[in-house]
């Protein structure tokens, strides 16, 4: 079978003309990456890194297939409560392999599956309207939240409901049309599931949210639309033994990894810009985004030193931001990396009609394809950044597969506990977001965060 | 009525500890700001800035009503074709403006106005479908390039063309499902609108595409579907008149860009997060991700010399992205400044019910409203970041209405402009995207390309 490839050349100086990453410098990590390779293998063994393990858990797949087709698949509507963790892999997974604008389709074209939703904010303005307008009484709401605590979730689930037992009076009725995914012993949801019947997938405890998309998080959803989840897990598992190997070159992850490490603490790019060239693509640039950000963004070393480290990742879109972000790109400061995500090809494509032959600026579209043209923009989009000075890399997935984003979804979630060894971080916590929380539950009164009263807003500072 | 608000008091030092923008400093801006607002005003006055006069042209206003309440009530489905500016300001306009989930409404819903698609792409996987779904005898396609020979957007023109054609033989009958927004006098689609007689409205040669959503590139689809783009308008010339001001506590655009100004050289905090609280206004940060990105990051000064400036604009979506960025910016480096988006009302809220009142992570949620949630949130992170010593401000619009839509967008354009000045560089072109539509062509085939070689791909830096 064909594999997920992934080129560098353009981060390296002899294609920039000097900038970038000299090969020496690559060449020199191989000692310390293996080294990289030799911790994570221990924490695989130990249980640190659950999520290199959910590819081989067939018995978790067993347990999904069971319920996804039994009488969820009566079902026309899924309807996800999930934020962060919770629900980027499902949009991913639902954007890079369902047709484009599923939920719009009739399920003629579903083949009868149903629609997905994913509600991962507490927007009244989309949550109301989306609420009132779907048949609740063929409609199936999968809770996920590993603690059952998370207040934008749940809020989501005490509306939701409210509004099924409205629907359904009968509590055997009610309860068939609530799932929860959650952590396997403990938490609110777990609880409440024991007391209320109600269905539960678990969320292993050592598998943090944004690793947990080949869970039962992210497959749980997948599977109940029709996606072939165990091609997704057969990549991922093909990709995890490709990354089981400590010699550099031939550890996509590593080399991904190394080379990002690089070009942020010797080559001066802090900024990480994932572009990928094609609409279901992008959501698993927005995927990455979390992984990246929660996994390197800390204040404190393994030491509990103040180190404040963490590139930032930024999600883009080809063609359609070469026409907002890539002048700052080519001409701005030399503080990015570039990521491409393209397919080698194209399943559905659509010809150019050859028109207006006679005109000169349209005359070279006619005979294409619209894929043809979008390949060439991320050729010439590379090329461009790389004459201009800028790094840049590309990984090809031979196709829009669910084998090729397992292979994807892995290689970029080794790639980051590896970029946590080179920073010498914990890629697996978020102390940040606390205080944040806090804050809000005292705004909302909760009892016990009565000190945490904010600031009035100062008058010298507000323009009215 | 009420106009929109804008607080940074999380921008100054004596609320983040010392660390953020000492007063002073922004005191010293004063009279440089003075001069800067003097310059816009000639600016204005020998119509470079074309932009500033868009809220006063009541005779295109009246052109777009008269198109859009004539035949075009007709149409169930407006798709514009364009990318870039001539496409983030008509997407940021519906997804604000229009209730959520718009396109997938009933024609009642809808008030019998338009379904309203933005084709900013040349996926073929999302057009093809797209296209063999539509009515097109029931379809508006609105072509908006200014040159009319944008690659993305003609390649687009030529598919729906060849299908228009199909579907309705009868020329006059194919030419009412065709309106151009183009160039006035020149270009591709200015001259086939004479040739065949087709609709076209005018983009004013002194409007940049990032500076054009309030030209008929953005008016013309808002007014089709039924907003109400003399309150847009009148929000837009509200915040100019506010903007004229050359002292720069009184003008919001002026202490704006002044504080990113100072931000980034002073404060180091070179990229820019825009993070929308609501669905709705997530849209905004995309456009203004383009305006502050194409308008300021430039190679070079007015002078010629080589600067290699600009901040680097990140959209960010809230609550969302509390569970996916938040960690980064709350422990990361401190290179980042935040605007938040804010409704002072929310005019669509869903009550949280009071249930499971016995759980303690549960309990506290229930009387509030989702609204109050959003709100909460919001204030919460701003509090979090400025405890951490990251500086952030708040933009409240009163509410979602084309008035504070209109003050916004208008805000953030001249801010764009104002930066230019103090970075000294040329905030209205782009000449970065050159390279890659040169090199785009060549890949294409276009004659005249032909010495746009690229080099081949390097197997050393490979990984299969």
């Amino acid at each position: 079978m064909d594999r997920l490839t992934f080129d560098y050349g353009n981060m390296m100086a002899p294609r920039l003309s000097g900038r970038g990453i000299d090969p020496a410098r690559l060449d020199a990590m191989a000692d310390r990456f293996s080294g990289v390779v030799r911790q994570v293998e221990r924490q695989r063994e130990d249980g640190t890194l659950g999520f290199l393990s959910l590819p081989y858990e067939t018995q978790l797949v067993d347990q999904i297939r069971k319920f996804a087709d039994s009488p969820a698949s009566l079902f026309e509507d899924v309807v996800v409560l999930g934020i962060g963790g919770s629900a980027l892999g499902t949009i991913a997974l639902r954007d890079a392999l369902l047709p484009a604008g599923w939920n719009t389709l009739s399920a003629d074209a579903r083949n009868e599956e149903p629609r997905l939703h994913v509600l991962d904010n507490v927007d009244p303005r989309t949550i109301g309207p989306l609420l009132d307008r779907l048949d609740l009484s063929t409609a199936l709401f999968d809770v996920v939240s590993k603690s059952g605590t998370t207040a934008e979730t749940m809020s989501q689930f005490l509306i939701v409901r409210d509004r099924l037992r409205a629907v359904l009076p009968d509590e055997e009725a009610y309860r068939r049309h609530l799932v929860f995914t959650t952590d396997p012993d403990n938490g609110v949801l777990r609880d409440l599931a024991r007391k209320e019947k109600i269905a539960a997938l678990p969320v292993p405890p050592n598998v943090g949210g944004r690793y947990s998309v080949l869970s039962a998080v992210g497959l749980l959803p997948a599977a109940l639309v029709g996606i072939d989840i165990e091609a997704l897990l057969a990549g991922a598992r093909a990709m995890d033994q490709r990354c089981r190997s400590d010699v550099l070159a031939e550890n996509p992850a590593g080399l991904f990894a190394a080379l990002q490490w690089l070009a942020h603490t010797e080559a001066g790019a802090p900024i990480h810009v994932m572009m990928a060239y094609g609409d279901a693509l992008y959501s698993i640039a927005d995927w990455f985004r979390q992984l990246w950000a929660e996994s390197l963004g800390k204040q404190k070393d393994l030491d509990g030193a103040d180190v404040f480290v963490g590139p930032t990742p930024v999600k883009a879109l080809g063609t359609t931001d070469q026409h907002s972000q890539v002048q700052l790109y080519v001409e701005g400061p030399f503080d990015k990396t570039f990521t491409f995500l393209r397919l080698g090809e194209h399943t559905v494509d659509v010809p150019i009609p050859e028109i207006y032959g006679d005109i000169d600026a349209l005359a070279y579209l006619g005979g294409h394809t619209l894929g043809q043209l979008l390949d060439a923009e991320q050729r010439a989009t590379a090329a461009a950044l790389a004459r201009h000075g800028r790094m840049n890399m590309t990984i090809e997935l031979p196709a829009l597969t669910p084998h090729a984003v397992g292979e994807l979804l892995m290689m970029l979630e080794i790639a980051a506990v590896y970029m946590g060894a080179l920073y010498g971080i914990d890629p697996l916590n978020q102390p940040g977001v606390e205080l944040g929380k806090r804050l809000t539950y005292g705004l909302m009164g909760r009892s016990g965060y009565e000190d945490t009263e904010l600031p009035d807003a100062d008058p010298r500072w507000i323009s009215r």
